[in-house]
């Protein structure tokens, strides 16, 4: 089946990103953009989507509908989908790129599937199509996921895993479990520096022995807090992931602790368009400092 | 006062690396070997130390006891050499050198000062002195570690803290936070995505996005084990230093788990000096998997 109209549910920064590549791909994309904010209006705009009424008119005009939202809203879309699908007799194929553990996106597989549709599991690794000099990498398991073999190029690759679901999501958890645990444990470190009041000799003693990391966390201390809600979700899919293998779900417990942690900050206010650049990791971590919550 | 000599409890790898540094600065370096392994025995000799009979005649003959060793030894030892001070009349400073948590310390320097005897508390940074170009830096704080100056050079700096008993046990938990811990975040990623089926995926993923996170998987996964069973009880000291600031202890637990898991393969048997070289990274984590503890 060739893909006409694509639904992406929602616009944020990777929905925009991998809608305008299909967009460019000469691919209808529709969204549902009644009742979401100005920011939304505004990517879903900037990248050409067409709005329609409600979740009803989108399952009827697509031929496919793609969620990319943060995780813990996954499971509440695709039922609301299911539903639209049920009432309206019609089953487009529902692609899960989110972020999620395997054994949900096999929960999600059955809720649609109920409703008469074909499932494929994916996973998303990269910054959004035309964010940076790769391509955004987007892995996809499951008996349909071949259907999307269309979609690659314009800045986003479709690399097949077979078809196993959950065999896409479990590589975008293992993956983010490395760079957004490693981020968040370095800001960790580098918070309890300041708490414990050795946060200058940590800078020298971290300066000489490991370079990397202290550069890691000047980049990453002052921008994390524009993820941070997001990524809450993420990483207790990540701890599900692990703990389904009999692996230590605590790495992943405390990176969402962490990241609760700097969304309780005014800087959470911040997209990664509006971060201030000049705020430099001294000033920030003192403010992380400020929203511990102290023992007894 | 001028140090003539020193007791080292016990002669570990780090143990006997300090103290064949002070020996060689013209310090009798003494240590009790009684009922003591073979590779104690061998290191003790190797370093030149002496051989007193018991923690009395120890506590009798030494200007200063330092103690390093596996940090869930810590207070034992710190309470049994307080027992023969009071029992022989004499205090030695005691130094402890381990990687503890401050509220550690500071119920170590309590146990001490009750047996009349001065605390200074220390951390350790970097390999044993002789083993890497650098310098091994021991960071120290307390009101009477100024004396240690004397120990600086041959191989290892002591860098002073100031006087609060604590400060430098807390250089060393933020430290190893982030060495240990991204150490073993590594490891445990990479055993997850064995545990998932998808490593060879993974593999291809990190070597063209994460390369310096994949070439340190090599490195550290077949080589951990060594270490793990030593690193439990230090990762337990982190999440308490953590803790006690108000910051997640999770991450490390989460460590503490992983290194258990590695502790319970037989590679565990292995020393930093035994470890088989010709065994990759992907023959190791097969056998880590297989010893996960399955869910239900």
């Amino acid at each position: 089946m060739t893909l006409k109209t694509v639904a992406i549910l929602s616009p944020g920064d990777m929905g925009e990103g991998v809608g305008a590549s299909i967009k460019g791909q000469e691919i209808d994309v529709i969204t549902v953009l009644a009742g979401r904010s100005a920011e939304t209006r505004m990517r879903a705009d900037r990248a050409g989507f067409r709005d329609v009424a409600d979740i009803d008119a989108l399952v009827t005009e697509a031929d496919l509908v793609m969620s990319i939202m943060p995780p813990e809203l996954a499971e509440g879309l695709a039922a609301d989908v299911a539903a639209a699908m049920t009432r309206i007799g019609q089953s487009p194929t529902f692609v899960d790129m989110n972020a999620i553990a395997p054994t949900t996106a096999r929960r999600i597989a059955k809720t649609v599937g109920a409703a008469g549709a074909d499932y494929i599991d994916g996973g998303i690794i990269g910054w959004a199509p035309g964010k940076s000099d790769s391509d955004t990498r987007l892995y996809v398991s499951g008996p349909n996921a071949s259907m999307l073999d269309q979609l690659d190029g314009n800045g986003k690759r479709i690399i097949q895993l077979g078809d196993e679901i959950g065999r896409a999501s479990a590589v975008k958890m293992v993956y983010a479990s490395v760079t957004k645990g490693t981020d968040s444990l370095l800001t960790a470190a580098y918070t309890a520096s300041e708490a414990l009041g050795i946060r200058d000799i940590m800078e020298a003693e971290w300066g000489a022995s490991q370079a990397a990391a202290l550069a890691r966390m000047g980049h990453r201390v002052p921008a994390l807090p524009a993820d941070a809600g997001r990524w809450i979700g993420e990483m207790e899919q990540i701890a599900e992931t692990y703990a389904s293998v009999g692996l230590t779900p605590n790495y992943h417990k405390g990176a969402a602790d962490l990241y609760r942690l700097l969304d309780r900050t005014p800087f959470s206010a911040e997209t990664r368009e509006t971060i201030d650049r000049s705020r430099t990791m001294q000033d920030t971590v003192k403010v992380y400092v400020q929203h511990l919550e102290k023992p007894e």
